[in-house]
């Protein structure tokens, strides 16, 4: 393209009515200052690199409580705290161990991730042939007669027809998370499951699983797409395969984390908080860039703009990085029982955590009177190319405060085309997020976090 | 994120009319074809790997277009054929060299990329004093006593604060296409420009640019953001810094290329032709992937999408890439021009030539009548994300059919952050581009393609 375009000026005004014009300048302000001044991304950089991956109960997370903690400060916010939580502590142990094994006894060894809460293999590993199965359905049918003893492959490709990704995310997910009971329910000694990724290539994707407690435990890990199509194509041959998989992860005893917190106190109403942010901890494998450093960096963007444009907010906005979204959502549930205990009122919270890319619109779980003033709002969003308010998913970590409090949920609604590319894999690295997608979803949640602050809900 | 989000169903029949619902189950066909089954990618990477770029004039060119032309026949058109086009030759010439001189005569290589038209230096190079440059204000108020004898250095950053990337081109453009003439004017030798980029790294972006007949035609070339920064710095430390460039670019005699049109007939209406595509030519370096391969496989998707699902057009679609157009615009030209001569009816013409990232809107430039015929069609777009239609830029190619025909333009909008990353510059590679997200392109062309085909405008 070579062509100079004016495509400036556009939306200005749109739809606004006269008390919106006011607002409107607001945005200008927050948007400008952000794209321009944002330390998001410089802080996630840091997160990415010194800190690295933090599982619950991981050094990494201990350290990434002390790196926030200092960030938080650096922000500028009135005060800066840490809330106790206990949190699972699952581990990893060595690296795991897999291969595809043919009737020859040739070994092709093949990458793999445990999934997280798995149990280990026998020490030796375990050997067995495998049989491959497309969803639960199909394994029903194919009973214990041709289950037991056996690795389950759950082979169930993402549905690329989906537009958004997490419809095909949601479809393929429930074979990682109940795939492994399931499949021992029937006899099964491990199970391996396709990576939930569009993508074609050597990383497994981990994530957490969820024994049923009146199954058999076994064993259960990731292999890439690109292992799940070999194995697949060596099976339709070579009916007789057999998959090798060692693993010795184990669970301890839970451990003392944090979420840690950063507030401005609001002018009007200090007792209504407003909460924004994501989760600190990762998976244990690359940076936990887009899942999901992007949403704490945001968080704490939300009250470096507000001290940078000096606004003062009626009501008080908190910035949290909630700790063990991952395995165990502990943080989430603190700060809502703390809330409950202490009373508190929270009359809103924002969640990032689906992905750095360009926001298009916030998720709004909440009431329908709720939702009807929110969308008043979405004419001050449209120029900003933020239009989209009929999803209905907040978020993992806040959902609690829905459930204790009633808090209505606003989740931030980003581009999903790329996110499970990465998503818990070591290629989740902070060079795969774009410095001004990251920004902008900064300043869609600041900008909505001042609606709030100013006018409640 | 772990929670598997049921995000389906949304927007399913929301505002759709009962004549819209048979088109909504076409929508549907055409996403879930192309978001499966779509070769444009596999084209592109062809594109861009064995053709790889493609200035007009070039071996890549030629080879190009002989590519192309099997591509789309591959796709299955009705009829593919090449339609000859003059296009300017401009050829680089040996890599240009260029260093910053400072006043101990330390000399600092940068890189360096001719501007596109550019007239070479004298064979030795040219070393003389810089004088930096914000804006053409500046150059004014600086005049010839201050100019005369320099290099003339525009620096003009992108302004970060627009959300649209565009508008911050459109603002620092100037300096790269008038710069040189305008600097010419007060004496100055030759010319540098900052690169027209968000980013901070080491790839200069080169570009038209356009002598002023009369005055003296100087040498012009872009250097590096990183090149740009450090030369102001030292510029601040050490006035007496000097420039050197060396560049043999030169205007050779036009050649003979094509523009490389498919077609499926119309059962209608064959006398209607509806054209989509974008731009076979690239800038010298790179693989030309963003800008425009993408805009070419896009168009020949929606030809092969057509023959897959046996949808029937009842008026005709055009395929094209357009050759010339960064330095030019010949291919577009002489298309419009045939068309007229042979008093063709264009009633719409569909450009794709911003980048393959998620498209979210078509740019309509016709009339409001027209304008408002397209709006009514919004809601089937919605639940694809593709929501924008209050842009007015069509395209570069395609105006010329608006000049001399009155066709009304369609214009793909995709999200602009990344495109200026890469944009004519060797960085715009295949590897820069997500599958999906090309593809989700090519579908809502497609789309825009099928209710133009059935409806007319």
């Amino acid at each position: 393209m070579k062509k100079i375009l004016s495509l400036l000026g556009f939306f200005s005004c749109i739809g606004l009515t006269n008390a919106q014009h006011s607002d409107s300048v607001v945005f200008s302000k927050i948007y400008s200052e952000i794209l321009v001044n944002a330390k998001a991304y410089d802080w996630l950089r840091t997160l990415s690199y010194d800190v690295g991956h933090r599982l619950s109960g991981s050094p990494g997370a201990e350290k990434a409580v002390l790196f926030t903690e200092k960030m938080f400060r650096d922000a500028g916010a009135d005060t800066v705290w840490l809330q106790e939580v206990m949190v699972p502590h699952w581990v990893r142990g060595e690296k795991e161990e897999a291969k595809i094994i043919d009737s020859r006894k040739n070994a092709q060894a093949v990458p793999v991730l445990a999934l997280g809460r798995s149990v280990a293999t026998p020490k030796e590993g375990i050997t067995a042939d495998v049989i491959e199965v497309y969803d639960f359905a199909q394994l029903k049918k194919l009973g214990e007669e041709n289950i037991k003893g056996k690795i389950v492959f759950f082979n169930h490709p993402f549905d690329e027809s989906h537009v958004n990704t997490f419809a095909a995310y949601s479809k393929a997910g429930k074979y990682r998370w109940a795939g492994p009971s399931e499949a021992a329910r029937y006899g099964a000694v491990a199970t391996i499951c396709r990576s939930m990724t569009n993508v074609q290539d050597d990383y497994p994707h981990t994530g957490a699983m969820g024994y049923n407690d009146s199954l058999p435990k076994i064993p259960c890990a990731a292999i890439s797409t690109n292992a799940a199509n070999l194995l697949s194509r060596i099976l339709k041959a070579d009916p007789k395969v057999q998959f090798y998989l060692k693993m010795n992860c184990q669970t301890l005893d839970s451990v003392k984390s944090y979420n840690v917190i950063a507030e401005i106190t609001g002018t009007e109403f200090p007792e209504e908080f407003i909460s924004v942010g994501g989760h600190l901890d990762s998976w244990d494998v690359g940076h936990g860039a887009h899942d999901d450093g992007a949403g704490v960096v945001q968080g704490i963007e939300v009250i470096r703009t507000f001290k940078a444009l000096k606004l003062q907010p009626k009501r008080s906005i908190r910035a949290v990085a909630w700790m063990n979204e991952e395995n165990g959502v502990m943080g989430g549930k603190v700060y809502a029982e703390d809330a409950l205990l202490k009373k508190e009122n929270h009359i809103a919270a924002i969640e990032s955590d689906a992905g750095a890319s360009s926001p298009y619109g916030f998720g709004l779980d909440m009431s329908e009177t709720q939702r009807n003033k929110v969308k008043e709002w979405a004419p001050l969003f449209t120029r900003y190319l933020v239009w989209n308010f009929d999803f209905e998913h907040g978020g993992t970590d806040i959902e609690p405060l829905k459930k204790h409090l009633g808090t209505p949920l606003f989740g931030l609604i980003v581009d999903s085309q790329r996110y499970f590319d990465y998503h818990h894999a070591a290629s989740d690295t902070v060079y795969k997020i774009n410095k001004r997608e990251l920004h902008l979803g900064a300043a869609a949640m600041t900008a909505m976090a001042y609606l709030l602050s100013q006018y409640g809900l």
